[in-house]
């Protein structure tokens, strides 16, 4: 008998932006004529550069001749990017690493979903609330999560409030803890780390000899100094941490898919007798027999992304939607709204003003100025009483948004 | 402490195409004169049809203006591609697929390798020998097979040995299997099964619970007419069948990346009170928390298959490496040398002659007359004594390989 894997039933049986999508539709349903603005999925809106469009036609045109043909390519990236990756995404930072260290995909999704299978389905995983749902929900599937209780809290799991209170940068758990999931830039809070404060986790790690699975989807949106726009900028980081990196929203690669994620050769997992084994070999293992590729011409495209016009086209289009943040941050701050966020990151985080909760603001916003964020409880229960703004739209919609706030009956 | 998941340990340590391109490698590195023809790995050589260039353009051009430029799509597939997959691919064959049935992916190499995931994972696994590694390996990384023996069995598969002495038909397993993984025409030996002959499967399916996982993956080279496309021609294998479909082979998509798979709404996996439960809503929910959907670019590529010029371009295709294919089959078998496959497949499946081993023909055929095959034992201990070759070369080299093999000094 096909048994299920009966992991997936302790899943929240709804997600997160398809219950917003329907709460829209209803609204918008009713109300017609309504001009709805949506600041809730953090979905790139500007086109592509020119330099990126130009290097596609230049590939699609290269698949048409046999002799450019480009068929099966390696599993774990073509070298034209991976060495342009090293050069332009880690030298500059004093970080050296080997071209098999890099392996490119299609998209951090799909590697922060799949990094969990070549760990043992026992291990103590521990997530920051509120957080990216790809974490908790790939381990929830894979078992390592036990059942939720009433306040969608997992048993197994070992959360790390990260709240105003405490600065967005929880303590280290009190216990030992396996898997840690860093996201900075944060998805969905917006703040930042400073490389003293990663260095406390780096440390954690070494010390309980866990893995440090860090997120740095939004590294291209960083403007201050002495943010760490890799983990590997902390010394020791590449015996204790994996990385995932995407050219989805650093140069709007969304509909295009292409990512990358970094596994240092010195990174060990260990086997039940306490022996190191290779994180890098594993990973490499499961990419070429599960994996075929990311398709040639989005390689091509993300190779356009680091030459000198591309860079600089890639830098306005990061400049626009910085200050899309800037306005909503400024904009808000100024009405005495509480903020966080926005600086060195895409994502505006709001608390809800005179308490409300994540889903009554996001209700209120809806009714009342037409206005789509994104319920901060929707990210986890440390998300409660807040909601989310993206700077992905475009400029004039942003400035909408800045007045329909002012305009909010509390 | 931040234990691996052990099972890959139980892998074997050399992946079959990279074994080989070492042999060659080391070749060609004592022989640098050497013409060496490569007809072993099966990737397309021939360009993309002038439909799928054109149409790539244009999706190229729309990702430059703000007004059609495309982000995340459907994790799923656009409908726009969805609607002709079911309209070109199905209904000819009087086969009523719903749009939430299909699901695009990057590559049925990823899907094949994916879709156990959704199964209980102490289900017992049976597969074809020899046979497509991805289907085994990844249910030895799941840990459903336990430890190889010396013959590079492992003790928890059952395994339908598939030789030419059951017309590579073999008989449906004695006692009951949960996961059944079929896959005709057939990689690597290249035969097919009649609709009566696929009937039984379905039927043993049916009776003992299990899913047919059904890779039809070089359906389109399929030219006689008993021969079925689809498992969906077999009354009520909508029931029990789970079926993979590729771009890569049919339309020279191994670069680009894209495939779907069907999961119809009527299969029914089981949870352990043995109450029903939708596979395509679990596949749906693994697919929506793991995969972020395939290129916008390759999607608007695979719907030009569908197109009247991408058809007919496409079909020129097909019956040019068809020709192959029957070039060495006739050009073989005319030389005395006994040959399966290469009718409604792009793979000729060769018996050894003088019962030499697979890696013996291997060595004779690179080191006397400059040919790569792929010794059948590569794909498990039943291809042991064949040699695959494959017709996606192109016509010249294909018909070198033939006047070689009459060089032979067996």
């Amino acid at each position: 008998m096909a048994k299920i894997n009966e992991n997936y039933l302790n899943l929240k049986g709804s997600y997160l932006f398809s219950e917003i999508a329907q709460r829209v539709a209803h609204f918008k349903n009713n109300n017609p004529d309504a001009n709805i603005i949506r600041l809730g999925i953090g979905d790139v809106t500007q086109p592509l550069c020119p330099a990126i469009i130009e290097a596609m036609h230049t590939a699609v045109d290269e698949m048409s001749s046999q002799e450019s043909f480009a068929g099966y390519g390696p599993e774990q990236g073509y070298r034209f990017l991976i060495e342009k990756i090293i050069k332009y995404q880690f030298e500059p930072y004093g970080i050296h690493l080997d071209e098999s260290e890099i392996f490119v995909s299609d998209g951090s999704k799909c590697d922060s979903a799949n990094i969990q299978e070549i760990f043992d389905k026992d291990l103590v995983v521990s997530l920051m609330s509120p957080v990216y749902p790809v974490y908790s929900d790939t381990n929830i599937m894979a078992g390592r999560s036990g059942k939720p209780n009433n306040n969608n809290q997992y048993q197994n799991f070992v959360y790390l409030e990260s709240t105003a209170e405490n600065g967005f940068n929880p303590p280290t758990p009190s216990g030992k803890v396996d898997l840690i999931y860093l996201c900075f830039p944060n998805n969905p809070t917006g703040t930042t780390l400073t490389k003293k404060q990663l260095k406390v986790w780096v440390d954690y790690a070494k010390e309980n000899k866990s893995i440090i699975l860090f997120d740095a989807a939004y590294e291209a949106f960083i403007q201050e100094p002495d943010v760490p726009h890799s983990i590997y900028e902390i010394e020791g980081a590449e015996n204790v941490a994996i990385e995932f990196r995407s050219f989805s929203k650093t140069a709007g690669f969304t509909g295009l898919r292409c990512a990358y994620t970094v596994v240092p050769k010195s990174l060990m997992g260990y086997k039940s007798n306490g022996e190191p084994y290779s994180l890098n070999a594993l990973w490499n293992r499961r990419q070429c027999t599960k994996f075929n590729g990311a398709s040639y011409i989005s390689q091509k495209a993300a190779e356009a992304v680091f030459s000198d016009e591309g860079r600089m086209q890639i830098e306005n289009n990061i400049s626009y939607y910085m200050d899309n943040a800037k306005i909503i941050r400024e904009g808000l701050i100024s009405q005495g709204i509480e903020c966080y966020g926005g600086i060195n990151a895409p994502y505006v985080w709001i608390k809800t003003p005179k308490n409300m909760s994540s889903w009554d603001f996001f209700s209120l916003m809806l009714e009342q100025v037409h206005v789509v964020g994104t319920p901060g409880v929707g990210f986890g229960f440390s998300g409660e009483g807040y909601y989310r703004l993206t700077a992905f739209s475009d400029r004039s919609q942003t400035e909408k948004v800045v007045q329909r706030f002012a305009n909010l009956a509390l």
